[in-house]
């Protein structure tokens, strides 16, 4: 037989307010109206009696349904757990909740999922798989649905976005790779209907329109996904046109992993013959063989400070959309060394 | 201005058809109550018209939410994501949703989600995270919530369950070792509230009364959580026993990895001091350095066959409960040679 729960008016007999006033204790955003005193002695009296606000029974009153979708495009990328946790972690605290999914790097599955995920009647939604025009973006918008962008932007709208400056990890690591005296650097880009794939390659055409090194077509690919599988299949390409170079910057770390692996194949040793350089710094990447040289992010705080975009443009519909830009901090590890000599 | 949603009515009348009709269409539990020929017209014209059905609106007739919870311990141990994915595609494709939340590891985190679910009506939960002894199974079978266990399994219920052969890794694993020449084997052990910990652990300790080798308890530690941070403190702690050992069974790959570093830290090589297995087999072990020797366990068919059996239940109440226990495979790789020699 179920136990009776233990509900607001059971609260608010013991602790001798009205029940609207426990109401407005235990729902964060209302808190600030009450005492500091009552609102202590009612957190504690609900703790005791084991006691716990329901997000739908507000919901019920105020329209909201306290979910929040978040889209993730591969959650097999170590990249993205830690962004997750920071997600979840500051929309708990606040009495939401995430509804995740992962739309294994297909924008038909994204489709399905936000189709699914609205028809829950989420309140907001955190989208890690934006594309440069993004169909889902657009509907956000035309629907008046709460958006917040991470880690990959979009051209066509003004929404709120927490992303990395890629151009910036780029020139770290030509910069790196042209002091350690490399001289022809080959290129392994991500998709470019997306802002990552494109800006990345874009700041490594510009520093070679800038005069930091000579630029061969040849030796710059676009690979059809960010997986290990896409980098794998783009730089056996590289290598089958057989012009010398002396390192490979990666659009990010699988992609990294999967040059790794053309690169065993071919007998080419790394960094020995060819350095690399990855992006993201992903956890795990110190553990590799060789352990990866790539471009530190804050993953949580990506995951976190989406999270306080989301809910301030919730609570507020008017608040200004924003754009914060992290600068991404190289970690030279041992799969980069001078050309020709072990690290 | 948002465009009108086409609705269920639009769909029948263009197929001329009873709105009913498209209403089993549509419900992948209906289908076959209808004929092939009306369903597959009424599925083209419903795509053409982009309709899709509103599980909530069902839910609304039904009762069901066709949500159902996901709980991790850990989503940034590169096994779940995997056992994530095959969980989401299963419910997806049965038009369920799934709200997956990752507990850090923390039963009071565990505790939180679980009310946050239950406020939001979920239909039956899937939980990687269970203690031998855990509330949260019993709030479950008390409140009648199917609930089927992933990875970890019980004692005190019947429920249904996906869950590995630790039995049978943990003896791959030492058999292994015995093969190669190792007499002094260490056991670096998960947590003891928790199957997997405790039936390894026991496992272990079972071929060492069977005379399979020496067991030394001080060569014997059980890490507070199956952490890499976890790993390399109970591995210092063997270490500073100063006992000879040549080899270490790990409970878990992080765990593993927590060793590695403990190892490196003391100037022990491996795998030319001391071999180290690992158990999972998850996602990037093969890459580092020395790739670690493991149990491989099929990540995506544990999450498969747990959505499956969850459904199931939800069906039918009445359905048996169900243990589906697979047999890992050692994957042998360079983490482990014979005692003092070089892989």
């Amino acid at each position: 037989m179920a136990k009776r729960k233990v509900n607001i008016k059971d609260v608010a007999a013991r602790a001798e307010v009205h029940p609207s006033t426990v109401s407005r204790v235990m729902n964060p955003e209302t808190r600030s109206m009450v005492s500091e005193r009552v609102a202590e002695r009612v957190t504690r009296i609900a703790g005791e009696m084991g006691y716990t606000r329901s997000p739908l029974a507000s919901g019920l009153r105020t329209g909201r349904s306290f979910t929040i979708g978040v889209i993730i495009p591969d959650l097999s990328n170590p990249m993205f757990p830690p962004i997750v946790r920071g997600i979840e972690r500051t929309l708990e605290a606040e009495g939401y909740i995430a509804i995740l999914a992962d739309s294994d790097n297909s924008q038909k599955s994204e489709r399905a999922i936000f189709d699914s995920m609205k028809s829950r009647r989420i309140d907001g939604l955190i989208l890690a798989t934006a594309h440069i025009e993004d169909p889902i973006v657009e509907d956000c918008i035309e629907e008046q649905l709460p958006v917040v962008l991470v880690n990959r932007t979009i051209d066509t709208h003004d929404v709120s976005e927490v992303i990395n400056n890629d151009e910036l990890g780029i020139q770290l690591a030509v910069s790196h790779l042209i002091e350690l005296g490399h001289k022809q650097i080959a290129f392994l880009g991500g998709p470019q209907n997306t802002s990552t794939g494109r800006d990345r390659y874009r700041a490594f055409r510009n520093l070679a329109d800038n005069g930091q090194f000579e630029l061969d077509p040849d030796l710059c690919a676009s690979c059809t996904a960010f997986t290990e599988a896409a980098g794998h299949t783009s730089m056996l390409g590289i290598l089958d046109c057989n012009k010398p170079f002396s390192a490979v910057v990666a659009a990010n770390d699988l992609l990294a992993l999967g040059c790794y692996d053309a690169l065993e194949e071919r007998g080419v040793s790394c960094p020995r013959d060819v350095s690399v350089t990855g992006f993201n710094n992903m956890p795990f990447v110190d553990r590799f063989s060789p352990p990866l040289t790539s471009l530190h992010i804050p993953h949580d705080e990506l995951g976190v400070r989406a999270a306080n975009l989301l809910l301030a443009e919730i609570r507020n519909s008017d608040a200004p959309r924003t754009t914060i830009r992290l600068d991404p901090v190289l970690v030279v590890r041992g799969s980069t060394a001078a050309p020709g000599q072990a690290s």
